[in-house]
C-alpha cells in the first residue's frame, strides 16, 4: 500500500523548519526522535560527552578485556537537582562507577539514558551534562551510549537519569559475602550521612547555617588501593540509600554472620551529627556517595586501614568492628558505656529521593 | 564521633514490623532501599526473573566472548503501559535486544531500572515484570541487574523503564553507514505503522473498530538470518521513533548517500492505513517496534528477501529502494505516477511518548 499525503511533506529544495531548536526549555518535540531531539543531542550532550558517545548507530562498540565484565544500572531521581556538593550528574556518574568499583572491577564503559520533564531549562540540562562529563573524566570512564525521552509537565519532576556500566574484573580477586570469615575485620573510608543531610538541609530549608556538602566521589581509586594491598579482600559495599545501617544489615544478612560494631569508631561530621540530633535523625540511616565500608582478613586489617588513609577519598577511615560468632545474620553496635543494641534493617523510607 | 540515637532503633530480639509489605499499591517507601524495598523486589521482580538477577551485589558479573561487545541503553515512557500486542514490559525487553541486533551483535544481558510512581498498583508491576520475563526469555537474554527508584505522585506517570543490553558481536560483520555503496539495495521486514497506530488508538480513544495491534517483537532472529545469508550486510537499521521516514533520512545523513525509495513498495496495513488516513498522519512517521530496514549489495538483495520471508517476522519484507549517485544526504521517494518527492526528517514529535 503506497504512502499516505504527508502532513509534513515539503518541496524537494525545502530546508527543514528551525522551530524550537534554540528554546531555552525542554519541549515534547525534543524526544520526537525527529530533527529537535538531533539537536538537543547535539547541543547538549554531544557538547558535553564529546566523541566518546557514539551517537549514530543503534548500539556503541565497546572493548573490555577479560572472559567476565561487571555490569551494573541505577537511576537517579534525586531532588533538588543542583544541592551542596554536587548535582544529579555527578550522583549518576559517581553512583554506578562506585557499583562497579564494589565488586572489585575498574570501570570502563556507561551508558545514560535521561527522562527529561517537558520545560526543564537547557541551561539546567547543559550544567547536568557537563557535570557528568566531568565527573566521568575523573573516573576515567567513557560515556558511550544514551537515550533522551521528553514526558509532559507533571509526568516528571526535572529529570531522571539512568547509568549503566560495565567494569573490567580484576584478575584473581573474589569479592563474596560467601567469603567473609569469622573474625573478620570492618573499616569505614570515613565519616558517614553527609549526602543525605547535604540533600535533607538544601531541600527542607532547615533553619540552621552549618555547611554540610555531599560527599559524592568516585571511589575505584580507593578499592583499588585497598585490594592491591590486600587481594584478599573479602567485601566491598558502599553505604549509599538506607545508610551504614542497611549496608550493614544486609552483610549480616548474606554472610549470615554476626557482625560486631563498635559505636564509637564510626565518624560523623559535627554539623551532620547536629543537623540529625535537631531533627531526630539517626545518621546511620542517611545515605552516602562517597564512602565504602570493607571487610578484610583480620591479618591484613592495619595494612589495610593504612592504604586507605594514605588516599584523599579515605583519609578519615577507621576500623569499626569485626565478624563474631554471636546472633548469626544481625548487626550488633556495642556503646561507649557498654551496652549492646541490634541495629535493625529499616523499613522504609527514611529520606526520599535522595539518590 | 558516636551514633545518635536511633528512632528505628529496636530491642535486640524486637522482629521488624511489617507496615506496607502487602500493600497493593507503591509507597514510597518501596524506594528507601530499606526492607520495603527489599520485599518488592523479592515479591515483583525476583519472581518474575528468577535466578537470572544477581540481587545481592552492587553489579552483576557476565561473561560476553569476544573482544568487543555491544552496548545499549534506552528509557520507555511510552503511555498507556498497556496496549493491543503488548506493553511496556515487551517495549522496554525487546526495544533493547533489537538495537543490539541492529549493530549485528547477539543480546545475551540486560539490566532494567524501574522509576515507579507512589500508587502504582503493584498487581501492574508484577504484570509488567511477567512480559518482561516472557519477552526476555523468547529473545535468550538474561536480566541479571536492576534497580528501583518511586517518586511522588504526579512527578512521574506510573512506571519508567529503561534497559540496557550487552551483545555478543558476530566475527566477521561490520554494519557501518561508511559502507554503504552506491547500487546497494534497501529492503523492509514488513508493514509499517503499526506500534504508533496501536497506541494512538487506544490512548486517543479514536472512533473506529478496526483492530490495530502493536508489532513489537525481538529481531535478533531475523538479524541472524539475513546476516548469515548475507555477512556483507551494510547496515541494519530499525525504525522505531519517528518512524520509517526518520530512519531512511539518518541513514541518508550519515552515509552522505541518496536513497531513492519505491513508494508503492513500502506496505501499510489497510486498518493502519485508513487511521492514518482518518488523523491526517503519515505512516512513514509512525513508530514501529518490531520491524527493520535492512542495506545489502544488490546481488545478493534477492537471496536476502527470501531468507527474510522464511523468517516469521519477514513474511512480509520487499526491497523498498535503493542507493543512488542523485542529490547526496537526501531520501527521494518516486510515487506510482512517476513523481518525486523529498522524504524529509520530521522536526519535532509526531506523537508524544510512543515508546
Amino acid at each position: 500500500m503506497s504512502r499516505s499525503s504527508s502532513p509534513s511533506g515539503s518541496g524537494l529544495h525545502c530546508p527543514p523548519p528551525d522551530t524550537g531548536s534554540h528554546s531555552p526549555r525542554v519541549l515534547m518535540g525534543h524526544g520526537g526522535g525527529g530533527l529537535l531531539t538531533q539537536q538537543l543531542i547535539r547541543r547538549v550532550f554531544l557538547a558535553a560527552f564529546g566523541a566518546t558517545v557514539q551517537a549514530e548507530t543503534d548500539a556503541a562498540i565497546v572493548s573490555v578485556p577479560g572472559d567476565r565484565q561487571a555490569f551494573t544500572t541505577d537511576s537517579f531521581v534525586v531532588r533538588p537537582l543542583f544541592f551542596p556538593g554536587g548535582s544529579i550528574g555527578d550522583l549518576a556518574i559517581n553512583g554506578t562507577v562506585n557499583d562497579l568499583a564494589m565488586v572489585g572491577s575498574m570501570p570502563r564503559f556507561l551508558a545514560a539514558s535521561f527522562v527529561i520533564e517537558e520545560g526543564l531549562p537547557v541551561a539546567e540540562l547543559q550544567q547536568i551534562a557537563h557535570d557528568m562529563a566531568t565527573a566521568a573524566a575523573a573516573a576515567g570512564v567513557q560515556i558511550v551510549a544514551g537515550d533522551t525521552k521528553v514526558v509532559e509537565r507533571g509526568c516528571g519532576d526535572g529529570v531522571y537519569i539512568t547509568t549503566t556500566g560495565i567494569g573490567e574484573l580484576r584478575p584473581g580477586i573474589a569479592l563474596a559475602a560467601s567469603r567473609v570469615q569469622l573474625g573478620d575485620i570492618l573499616l569505614v573510608s570515613g565519616t558517614i550521612g553527609d549526602h543525605g543531610m547535604a540533600i535533607l538541609k538544601v531541600r527542607e530549608d532547615l533553619g540552621f547555617e552549618a555547611a554540610i556538602t555531599s560527599d559524592t566521589a568516585a571511589l575505584h581509586g580507593l578499592t583499588a588501593a585497598i585490594l592491591t594491598c590486600c587481594p584478599k579482600t573479602r567485601l566491598l559495599r558502599d553505604p549509599t540509600r538506607g545508610g551504614l545501617a542497611t549496608c550493614l544489615a544486609e552483610i549480616a544478612e548474606q554472610t549470615g554472620r554476626g557482625l560486631e560494631i563498635d559505636e564509637a569508631s564510626v565518624s560523623v561530621a559535627p554539623e551532620v551529627a547536629a543537623a540529625c540530633e535537631l531533627l531526630g535523625l539517626d545518621p546511620w540511616l542517611v545515605a552516602n556517595e562517597g564512602k565504602l565500608v570493607a571487610i578484610v582478613p583480620a591479618e591484613d586489617a592495619e595494612a589495610v586501614l593504612q592504604s586507605m588513609r594514605d588516599h584523599p577519598l579515605g583519609q578519615e577511615a577507621a576500623m569499626i568492628g569485626r565478624v563474631v560468632d554471636d546472633h548469626p545474620g544481625r548487626v550488633v553496635a556495642t556503646t561507649p558505656l557498654g551496652g549492646r543494641r541490634l541495629v535493625p534493617m529499616p523499613v522504609g523510607e527514611l529520606l526520599p529521593r535522595i539518590c
